[in-house]
């Protein structure tokens, strides 16, 4: 059992190298570029974590780990272009240094390439494996999807957001752990409390985005504090504020969608306050990290082999950057 | 065996259906309103057939040709996007119709779906045929790289026009085959040979297709006569004109690439009738058909078994709409 910084290492050591050919220079240039501007790799070592939940590490979990972070980023590059980002993790986006239609068919290239090292694992694991992979995928389309539909709205239920972040951001952690647990031989049953507790986690860590985006410290956060605010984003605090307003505090909400500047941020977190949102998002982030290490203890191991998880996941919460 | 027709109907009879899910419907509308305009599907039809020169026609034949008809369409939804194009097959675009960003995904969940299909036949052909699909996934997209790149570019060598082509439109024909071949059963040499079968066909196709922008009746071409040429394409035509004019020529062509309009069709056609592009282009088509039929002449089944196929390409260059 290795700690999560020990398999993070041991995963960079072969997943930092080129994935790509030298020609045509401009595509694989902009397909090598986010791949060099780092990123925790979280995703993919979950999937080594889930490996050794049940056996020795295999290298095919290397394999379907590298698959998780080419889709991932996959992911980044084409949600930047549609959300016209300029920068991604404090350097310009894909799109912005390589033009939009090489940032597209760079996506396109790099789920390709996932899909090149799904086909390079032992056989008896790639059919439920891209099976997973497959359906989470498509999952995480939808996801964006939603979440560009619910901006043209005025308002969002609380569930419509929950099942959009789940399929934009949770299942992807999920199904990596879980596609960890298959390469270690667990049965069907812990491969779904393994992709329950990556699911809850996963809402556990956006509910803490959304609150870290009104009260994060900008230093440790890397963010600008309400930039959800002034992007207009339907957050857990937004609809919560919402659901729980008196119909002037409603309608101010509405007035200040139409704003614009600092006094929309510093108006909108003095109606949060007013709502009592800073309290609940910490309570519903505990509630589903709760949900989380429940789904953990479900996992039939010794509970000694759970504790590198456990550990990963009481970091995340921790997290103010 | 039987005939491109007949197969085409068995094709269409099980792809002419949903595909995607009803939700989120924004998302699945786009995917499917691609799928619904229509399209020859000569691609998917020559799995089939080249399943058939080897054997009984398989189920998992058209697992395959359902995934190349969904990345075909995956690949026009953001070729599409970055051509800026507005019509296609002579409706408004997937962008046109629901949006860039949609479009963008529609097309990300239709590579993913392709995979599905692929996920689905007899494991002992999945490493195989996902291998060439990857591979030639990757090449598609590398030539339409090299397609944007060229459109900068003021001169564009024969060899690299013939590379970007063969990438861009030629391999796609060319692995469906193989694909069909090696659900048939066929041997490494055999599936070789379809393969340079394909790549010669398709390039003899885009020769035919360069030509007809330019000199093919547009009741029947469905396009407008010219269309290359105001977009300043860089055609086999015009590559043979650059390479074939006097300095004079070569500057009026430099010239005629600043101008619009009816005047740079007009003066662009009359140079290219000083090269002596028309008569060369017909040879060069025969070349490259000529070459296909000698591969098509290779590979070892009886040669009534290759009748079909034979006369598809045949069908395909007598084409001029």
């Amino acid at each position: 059992m290795h700690a999560f910084q020990e398999l993070s290492e041991k995963f960079d050591a072969q997943f930092n190298k080129r994935h790509f050919p030298h020609s045509p220079k401009n595509l694989y240039d902009a397909s090598q570029y986010i791949l060099q501007i780092g990123g925790k790799r979280v995703r993919p070592v979950t999937v080594l974590m889930g490996n050794e939940l049940f056996s020795d590490l295999i290298p095919d979990a290397y394999s379907v780990a590298n698959a998780i972070e080419l889709f991932h980023n996959f992911s980044l590059i084409h949600d930047d272009i549609m959300d016209k980002a300029p920068l991604r993790r404090g350097v310009p986006t894909v799109h912005m240094s390589f033009g939009e239609s090489t940032a597209l068919l760079a996506g396109d290239v790099m789920l390709v390439a996932a899909y090149e090292y799904l086909n390079s694992i032992d056989p008896i694991y790639m059919r439920p494996i891209i099976s997973l992979f497959n359906r989470t995928a498509k999952e995480v389309c939808e996801g964006q999807q939603l979440d560009m539909d619910f901006e043209k709205r005025d308002t969002v239920r609380m569930e419509e957001y929950v099942e959009m972040i789940t399929l934009k951001t949770s299942v992807l952690l999920a199904a990596s752990i879980q596609m960890g647990a298959i390469l270690g031989g667990a049965g069907g049953g812990n491969q779904q409390h393994l992709y329950a507790f990556g699911k809850n986690l996963g809402i556990a860590f956006q509910v803490q985005d959304d609150y870290l985006d009104c009260y994060g410290d900008p230093e440790k956060f890397g963010k600008q504090v309400g930039g959800d605010i002034l992007a207009n984003k339907k957050t857990f605090l937004f609809i919560h504020a919402m659901e729980s307003a008196t119909e002037a505090q409603k309608n101010e909400m509405q007035e200040l969608l139409k704003i614009s500047g600092s006094a929309k941020v510093q108006r909108t977190l003095a109606l949060y306050d007013a709502c009592g949102c800073a309290a609940w998002a910490k309570d519903l982030k505990e509630t589903y990290f709760k949900k989380a290490m429940e789904s953990l203890e479900e996992v039939a191991v010794l509970s000694s082999r759970k504790t590198e998880l456990e550990k990963l996941a009481r970091f995340l919460m921790q997290r103010d950057s």
